[in-house]
């Protein structure tokens, strides 16, 4: 493998039109090593055999995106929520990836308290953190940008990110750093710098950032260095903070998913050196 | 005039299927007293005529919006827009409007670097502040949302703009609060305090956040109480900060747009009364 491809983790959305043999076998071929899952095509393909294949292929799962969705305030709700997760973290340790994302949940329908919606979601880790533990899975709390923050994710900032995850060991619970959720706000670096000294930088995902915004707002990632985002920068700031571990390239965009999958990822690779490295 | 209706402004862009005229008649009509102007239909109306207009109506213009847009690195781009911002300077002076609300500007072309990008707004600052001065107009600096960082706006929390204010008198540059923008943001209670400690609430606006967006997002406002704002709170928020002037409605929403104006503005009133009174 490359060197400088060594920590470099493809998320698999980022190529959605590839099956999980497409991607392991996409993977090998192209020399990465680590990829990041999620659930829903893991699930359709069967954990423990998206876990041999990946095993096989002699790929590490970086992250499982996504538990999360905490924030409902009903005892109903909130029990699904949490059964949930409680499968996620099953899922995770038997893919053998150490990091469970989550995304908080965004405000339940007529509410407009992102105060109390957050403090369900600190409520909801506690009670979720001991089978984590069991498990030996890190949660990893990621910011979602600021418009996401009524419909997806009451958690818009890594300074909140860190407000909810220093309540628990570090070790057990920390945050995602995605350029793409980040890269606006000029209190990163000094929340960076936090994350970092406190151990508490579990995940680190690149997308760029692009306009015209979509309809949703949902698929408009962007492929690296075609917007806005300085990843080198980025990356030296994780990377002084103390973060030496992989890098997950997690693009949410339809022009993407509608080319040849081996064409994209050599696409990323290439940008990923030009812009990252 | 209904006494709870005495600080309403209706800004015009909320019904902008009115001419002038119309909008004249229309407020004039409903008993509301203040309106907020926009540069481009002003303009093509006539800005003298559009001043007699509405001083014949008994309107008072609360703001003009908008400048700004002054984030260009090159001269001849930075001597356009700070020749668009005097120009807009007479035109609120001859409104009669004490306030020129001010929309920073996006990243330049292939640029990322949003911090050298807010420095050129305060120089701009620097420049444009005698001449404003000498018209008695005060530049309100408006955080917009962080999804319009990079095309539109490099200021995204009152933070930053209150960063940017406070190089210059407070008579002379303030803020905007846009309840739009500033919703998501858990530093914004605080920031209000500040700003209004230091005399700096120029400007008081009202929209509500809906999903999902709208492609582009630039047209996804929603009515007063139809999303996620708690107007109520970021009122006795700027009025415990000191600010007792006019409370504008701004929203752009094609729908709103597509409806009679008159039956537009009796929604409005009602929901503001609801939900900001």
């Amino acid at each position: 493998m490359n060197d400088q491809l060594s920590r470099l983790s493809l998320n698999q959305e980022t190529i959605r039109q590839w099956s999980l043999p497409e991607l392991a076998e996409g993977c090998v071929k192209a020399g990465i090593g680590k990829v990041g899952l999620w659930r829903a095509p893991v699930q359709a393909y069967g954990v423990e055999r998206a876990a041999a294949l990946m095993a096989d292929a002699g790929l590490t799962v970086t992250s499982l995106c996504r538990g999360g969705f905490l924030t409902a305030p009903d005892p109903a709700g909130r029990a699904r929520a949490l059964d949930g997760n409680r499968a996620a973290l099953d899922e995770a340790a038997a893919l053998s990836t150490d990091t469970l994302v989550l995304v908080s949940g965004g405000l339940p329908p007529g509410s407009r308290d992102l105060y109390g919606a957050r403090e369900r979601v600190a409520d909801a880790l506690a009670e979720l953190l001991p089978y984590a533990a069991e498990r030996g899975v890190r949660l990893a709390i990621e910011p979602l940008h600021p418009m996401f923050a009524s419909d997806r994710c009451v958690v818009s900032t890594l300074a909140q990110a860190l407000d909810l995850a220093e309540r628990f060991p570090a070790e057990r619970v920390g945050v995602v750093v995605d350029t793409y959720h980040l890269w606006w706000d000029d209190r990163a670096p000094e929340q960076i710098a936090r994350a970092g000294a406190g151990g508490r930088v579990h995940a680190f995902q690149l997308a760029d950032w692009i306009t015209p915004l979509p309809a949703g707002v949902l698929l408009g990632r962007g492929q690296l260095g075609d917007g806005s985002v300085d990843f080198r920068s980025f990356r030296r700031q994780v990377e002084s903070a103390g973060y030496g571990g992989p890098i997950e390239v997690e693009i949410f965009n339809e022009e993407l998913w509608a080319r040849d999958g081996a064409e994209v990822l050599a696409e990323v690779i290439g940008r990923y050196v030009q812009h990252a490295c």
